[in-house]
């Protein structure tokens, strides 16, 4: 299989919401989409952008991605976080997630950020076994995350 | 007590780090403080700015700051990040924290986002029955923190 990594573009944006909606059926969740479609690719391609990603091709269309925003912890700097990391199902399995990451990873370590951070179902143990295959990665525990919707 | 919350201008940036610091050593882990002060204030007060804070003032001096950062949820779109919360051990008690919390709340909800996410530390039972004080506020422990340093 040929896997093409490449930037995400403005004309990515339907079919990366498309994957969106459905890693939100596999995690269990998918009333909990509510973004609107204009401001994300506002968000991504408008004068201040907040989010970058790149994209997986295989069989001549986008079958995953990764979408990132830089995070400033007062403890470490500017940093990735790693909001996103999707494939398809049915690309599952043929390497198209760990390319992605390897970009995301590669391409930050050129520039301000002095690391890479991003979250991880508890249950979700496919995931978790695949992000334990990253050298020095570091799991935390101890942090519980705290919502207010507006 | 007269309590005084604004933005946090660039003359800020040392007196917050010292507070940075004292709140490491709160939170069990001094030696993790390797931010770049030159970077800080850069990401602060440069040409892309990435974080903001509110600063709150008492006795004439900056006794405790919040500090934030746009997230992008591809489920909510842009939330605000509060990454930082804190108040200096002596001033602790007197409502600086809730009138900086207040204060990053009421000016998001004018603004293009859709709520507020922090996190807490599971053994922080203060900062917890703080934060529980807060209308709407979810609490959910599922989701594991991974990092990787560059």
């Amino acid at each position: 299989m040929h896997i093409n990594i490449r930037k995400a573009i403005k004309e990515d944006c339907t079919r990366m919401m498309e994957l969106v909606n459905e890693l939100a059926v596999y995690e269990k969740a998918p009333e909990q989409v509510t973004v609107d479609f204009n401001h994300f690719i506002e968000s991504g391609f408008g004068p201040n952008p907040v989010w970058w990603a790149y994209v997986a091709e295989a069989d001549g269309a986008v079958q995953g991605f990764a979408l990132c925003y830089t995070r400033y912890s007062t403890w470490k700097g500017q940093r990735i976080f790693l909001e996103d990391l999707l494939v398809t199902e049915k690309y599952r399995g043929n390497g198209l997630g760990k390319l992605l990451v390897d970009k995301v990873i590669e391409d930050g370590k050129g520039k301000q950020f002095t690391g890479i951070t991003w979250q991880v179902l508890d249950w979700n143990e496919p995931a978790i076994n695949f992000y334990k295959k990253y050298e020095g990665v570091v799991f935390d525990e101890e942090w519980v995350n705290c919502n207010i919707n507006f």
